[in-house]
This record gives C-alpha cells, structure tokens and sequence, in this order.
C-alpha cells in the first residue's frame, strides 16, 4: 500500500486529494491531516456570514468531510502534523484531543497547511475579543462576540478582509472605526483610488482613522479589550477584528528544512514541487508564487490559487507516481483582486506604479473616469480606472477600476491582456462588448489605455 | 487649399473628420456629407429611447452639427454624395431641399455611408407603419407612430435589434409579437442558448412565432398596415418594426468601382485604405472587416468598431497628406456581442459551432451552468456559458452568456484570451477576478474553460 499524505484539508489539500482520489487506483491511500473540524470552507464567505447575507457556518462548506470520507479519502481532523521527517518520509501527527502522537510515513506529500493571520507582538495583544478571520471557528468567535452585543468594534488594518468586515459590522448597525497605518485604506490599490474607498467607508458612517498605527490594546481586569491604543491615547472597543493580512503558515515546512523564500511562502516549481527535494509538494496560501510579468516571487493567499495550485499537485502526483505525463503547471499571477465595499467595487489587476517601478519598469500611469454604460442610459454610474504601463515596451502592466455597478469585473479582459503581454496600443483594438446598457463605445479599459497611448505619445 | 472629403456624418465618419480637423493643419478643409440632419449618434441607443428609458433623440447625440462645425469641419447636413468620380476626384453632392447638385473635389476620400435595414421585397412591404430602426428619423417614426396607440406590434426578426425593440414595446405595455424566421431566436448564439431568450421573452408575455417565414403585409385602404401575412394566415398588427439586420450601404462606392466583398461591404486594407486606389479610405457600417481568428470576412456593422475604424482612418489620412509615419491599423474583429432582454444579459466573442466547423476547426461544444458569485451568496444568479475549442491545437475559439446579472460582461476576458490565441489551458490558468460576490474560485469562464479540457481530453 503506497500512501499519499496531505497536510491541510482547505481549498488546496482537499482540491488535491479529492483529484487524487478519483484518479490513483485503490493500492494508493490519500490521507490528509487537518486540525480543525472543517474541510474545503471559504474563508472569503465569511464576512458575508458575519454580515448576515450568507448562512453560516455550513453554507461556506464546499464538501464536508463526511463528503470526502464517502469518496474514499482518509480524512483525520482535528489532528496536526507536527512536524516532517525528510530523511524517514514520516510526518508526526498529533491528536489534539487524545494528545496521542503517531508517525505516519508518505510515498508522496503534499504540504497544504494555509496562512495565518498577523498578530503583532503588541502589549494586549492576546486579551479576549481580539479576533482574526482566516477560519471558520475564528468566525463564530465573531459572532458569538456579537451575541454580547458590541458597542464599539475597531477593525485594525483596511485590506480587504477588514473592509469587507467593516462593511459587516455596519450591516448589522454596529459603529465600527477602522484603524490603518497607511494614509488612505486599501493598501492593493494605488492611494488616488484608495481616496475613494475612504469617501465611500465614511459615507457609511464608519470612522476611518488613517496615518494610525495600533500601539497596543487595553484590557479589563476579566482580560477583555475595552481599548485600542492609537498614538498614544485609547480609543473605546469591546470587540477587534484583525485585518492585518495574513502570513504562509510554512513553519512546519522550514523546520524540516524546506526552502521558503523572500515572501516567506514554500518555494515551489511551476509543478507546486518543492524545491530540491524527492517527492515532496505544496499548495495554496503556504506557498508563495510568481508574478507573470515580472517573474518575482509574490504572496497571494487566495483560493482560487489554491485551488488552482491543488489540481496541480493531484495531477504531478499522478504524473509522477504512476509514471504518466505531466500536464498540468502553474503559471504564476498577475495580482488580479477584486472586493466591494457596499455598492463599491474595487478590483485590480497586474502590477501597481511602484511595482512597476521595482521591477525596473518605467511606469506611466493614468487615470480616467468614465461611465460604466452609455452616458446617455439612466442610472449610469461612474467609474475610475486607473492604468500602469511600460513607457519602453508600451505595455500594459497593471489595471485598478474603483465604481458601482458593472465596475469590479471589468479588471478580468485586463487580467488576460496583462497575461498576453498586449501593449496599450493592443488593447485599444480589442473587440470588447458593446452595447449601451453595458457600455459606452470605448469599455472603460479602452478609454484607459487610450488616455495611456496619449501620455506615452506625448 | 487641400480638400479632405468625407461621406457620412456618424460614428465612423464624424470619429475621423473630427480627428482629422484636431490633426490636419488649416490649409487642409474637412468637408463632411451628411445626407440627414444628425451627426455622432448613437443607433443602438434607438430601443432604449422607444423604451422611454432615455430622453431622445438629442441624448443619443454624441456630439450636434453645431458643435463639429465651431471645432472647424465644413459640415453639410442634408447633403446626398450621388456619385464619386475616380477619374476627376471629385463627389457629385446633390442639397436635399433644394435638388441643387455640385461636384466637389478631394485630394482624399474618406467614405463612411454606414448601413441600412434590410427591407425583404415583400407584398406591402412599402405600407404605412412598417418601419425600420437604423437612424434617429427611424426611432422618431416609432415614436410617431406610438402615439396612435397601437393595440398590435409585430417585430419582424430577432437579432439584438428585434429582441431590444420588442423589450421597449413590452415595457410600454403594448401587446407585442415577435416573427422569426429560425426555429429559435437571436441566431448570433447557438440555438441552445436561444432557447433560454426564447423562454425570457414568452416569460414577459411576448408572443414569439419562430419557424415562421414574412410572406407579405396586409394593408388598410389608407395604406397603413393592418396585418402580417406568415405562413398564409394574417396575424393583426398596425405596427410593423423590421429587425432583420442591415446591410452595408456600399452603392455608392460599388457604382464607382470600388471593390466590395462577398459579405456586401466596401473592402479595405488594415489601415482601412480601400483595395487598389489611391488616397480613398472607408470605414464603419459600409465595410466588411476580418475575424481575427479565421481571417475570413465579416460584416459586423457596429459603432465600436465605427469610432475605431474612424480613428484608424483619420491617423492614416494624416500620415499619407502630412508624409509622416502610419500609426494605427485596425487589426479586425472577433466578433463580440452583447444585449439584454429584460434582466437577461445574453453575449458572445469568437467562433460558432458552425462557424468554426465552416472555418476548418475541428469544435468542440461544450455548455455548463454556473452561478454568477459565490453559490452560497444570496441572490446569486445562474448563468450558462457556452465554449467551443478546437480539438487539434485546444484553443477557445468561442464562448457565448446568457444569463441575469454579471453574466454578459463576462465575455470580454474570453475576447482578450480569443484575441491572443490561448488554449482552453491557458485560460484554465488565468487569474480572474474571485470575491465571493462576482465570482466562486472559479470564473464562469474557466468552469466552461475546464469543461472544455475534460471533453478534449475524453
């Protein structure tokens, strides 16, 4: 019996296992190693759940592990590998309830162990009602927060995940100040547009609090928060949502001595094969990845990489076990993100200015607002697109819309121009849709990448 | 004193005169020939002032005569070009009020004739009340005619502009039915896809005949229409609108020897130079373009491709005339279309099946239902895409949408991906948009695209 093991029963792990199920024979075992009680959830749904929109916890479960187990994969939850012994190609499992470790030996493995949240070492930090949002349980600690109905929440950090929080809390009526470092939210965009959320956030009655780094928390003398330390003075919360960002939880894999690189994520081939050993993958947020244009490593924790990544995997493992060819590799991002904030849509694609700029590009950026229907149709919304490109090569390197309706998805055609390697010029000849109710005769990346022919023109 | 002469006053001809007047210095005359009394408007925007969505006719007006005519174009509205002599450069131009004909010289021709309704030549087709919707007179008869309260419309043909008029006259309230030839309607997408807009429009009340061929309109003593003759039998209507496409109106120029193609339409090169003469250029509706993948003709008389074309016109005029270099060609379509019907958003990009087979591909069709964000989302939509690949060298060649919201702008991403040649794989691998409100972690796109690759690889 040939043993595949899988740490991680996420979006990646269960991706790959549920595809090497289906396609080893019998004589292999796909084993998978997941601490929680969950498998294949959305941590992207849960905002939505916290907000109330979606039906929690099970509606976020693509495949419960019930589901899995009736498909024949040997699914241990609450259990953690601790850690993996190259040499003996064993990795030490842990029953966290038992507490009973065992050694499980793999034919081939697959490190899918995700990302955590950033917490940083400050005084407080570990009082109670300081919450993350990666996991499921870390939702229903919201929410069973929420039961005790807060007066205050300070979501730290303005990312996504703690827009789309804010954005939950204000569903539910909760006054919710966001507290950001930065001098405008929303780090993924450029700041110009960034001006846009904050417009938008204190349009809904948040308190954005920019330029304000978080010096610590204080606690009551159960050990609860009831205030955010924001230069020097505190501000009132009985409840904190961390939306720092996340890191690669790779410390299992560096332990043993695999190679993690400057994002800290597991170094992987374009196969998800970790690099310089036998036999050995890894997928999904604890990995990190490249970026197609500039072929420099980035961290995107997202799951549609990871799922993208685990198909990978399942298919080089077949490929390599069973001897047949390999026809699956991972291409790498272009850093295409999209979020909402209320009736906002802000999505990017490629790469920012000083992306741009440390890649030894030279950027040239522009910025048009423009409609995201024809001007004449009602209920026309605005939308701001803002374009990076190359001034040598005439590239498109990176595009950003901030607007309503019709606004996010826009990013997707710019995405796969990016991924083409289309200059400008390129993208002002694509055959786009038109049709007034969807756009005007120019779509909004058109009226973008005209406004960039012109200034490289110029 | 040089002489640019330019037949035709919207989209494409106005796009280069006004170009050419920014470019071309004074002693160069722009001189456009309008035959109506509108410049730079929006034809497609026709259904949704009948509607009575938008405030008509002057909102659909990109830009009046007044305004071309203070930016410096000698525009002469109400002008027919009746002739062009090749031999002597010049344009016999005949004043529609006063019958007045005057030849007028060019040093070069740019021609923009645009297009017109297919009127069938039928038994009464000539009759009171049967209109056509190409031109703001058009869309102003309607309007006309809708003031006398008609109890019946039939619409004659269900391409976009069939389908967009019967959705105006429904949301008047007006008993409406739609005759088309084919057993389904809106043959730019597969008959399977039309199926689910054949149900839409029955949905809102339409009576849809298909299968059922326009054999001749019944008239009153007064020479109004009163009836539809299909299939032998009269239905009532005294409201006739045809939506049976249009053809490119090429007269002009094939009266003087100008190649026209075997799809009707004026042939140029990429720099939208017509075929064999020199310093005669056409652009818009009257000419036929490529598809970019087959390289076969097409006629796809649309106003993107008009303000392109126009764009492309203006750069190459002023690069003949001024001796400098030729910037911009217009590399051909790939066939993208987008409507709606109601709260349905129906589009394409790229190769038909029979397209595709015609072309020498070897397609194959693929279709999956998806739902338009997150499944667990609230509202979620459902949307069904149809791809076809080629089985030799696995690329998408087509993809078609028909769904409710977020559906049809989907088809921009699969244009960009047509455009650049990409295989199913590719786009399998391309970074989409994921939020769970636009997307699951696969993009509609790549759940067909990852169809595909299971039935190439079956």
């Amino acid at each position: 019996m040939a043993r595949v093991l899988v740490i991680g029963g996420d979006a990646a792990g269960m991706s790959a296992a549920a595809s090497l199920r289906r396609r080893l024979p019998e004589a292999y075992e796909v084993v998978v190693l997941e601490r929680g009680e969950w498998t294949s959830y959305s941590a992207c749904g849960i905002p939505y759940w916290i907000a109330g929109e979606v039906e929690g916890p099970d509606d976020l479960v693509a495949r419960t592990p019930e589901e899995h187990r009736k498909n024949g994969v040997d699914l241990r939850t609450g259990t953690e590998a601790v850690s993996i012994d190259l040499e003996a190609r064993e990795v030490e499992a842990k029953d966290l309830a038992s507490g009973e470790v065992e050694r499980i030996a793999f034919d081939a493995l697959v490190i899918a162990t995700g990302a955590e949240p950033l917490r940083p070492d400050l005084p407080g930090i570990d009082g109670e009602g300081i919450l993350g949002v990666q996991s499921i349980d870390d939702g229903q600690r919201v929410l069973d927060a929420l039961e005790h109905d807060p007066q205050q929440v300070v979501v730290v950090g303005s990312g996504y995940v703690g827009l789309e929080m804010a954005e939950a809390f204000v569903v539910r009526g909760i006054s919710t100040t966001v507290v950001e470092k930065a001098p405008v939210p929303l780090s993924i965009i450029e700041p110009s547009l960034g001006e846009k959320v904050a417009e938008a956030m204190r349009g809904r009655g948040i308190e954005l609090r920019t330029g304000a780094g978080v010096e610590g928390f204080e606690l009551d003398d159960d050990g609860h928060v009831r205030g955010v330390v924001v230069d020097g003075e505190a501000m009132p919360a009985d409840l904190v949502v961390l939306g720092l960002g996340v890191r690669a939880r790779s410390d299992l894999a560096a332990d043993a001595g695999l190679p993690t690189g400057v994002k800290g994520g597991i170094v992987t081939d374009a196969r998800q094969r970790v690099a310089g050993v036998d036999r050995i993958w890894a997928a999904g947020d604890c990995v990190e990845t490249r970026d197609r244009t500039t072929d420099l490593p980035v961290h995107l924790p997202l799951g549609t990489h990871a799922n993208k990544q685990g198909m990978v995997v399942a298919d080089d493992v077949v490929a390599t076990l069973l001897e047949v060819p390999n026809r699956l590799t991972f291409p790498g991002v272009v850093q295409t993100a999209i979020t909402k904030f209320c009736a906002l849509e802000i999505s990017r694609t490629g790469l920012g200015e000083k992306q741009a700029t440390d890649a030894a590009f030279d950027p040239v950026v522009v910025t048009i607002q423009t409609s995201d229907r024809a001007g004449y149709m009602p209920e026309s919304g605005e939308m701001t697109v803002l374009l990076v490109a190359d001034r040598g090569s005439r590239r498109m390197l990176g595009l950003q819309v901030v607007g309503t309706e019709n606004a996010g998805l826009r990013v997707d055609a710019a995405a796969t121009a990016i991924t083409a390697g289309m200059t400008v010029d390129d993208v002002v000849m694509l055959d786009l849709a038109y049709a007034p109710p969807f756009a005007s005769v120019w779509s909004p990346i058109q009226v973008a990448a005209r406004a960039a022919v012109k200034a490289l023109d110029a």
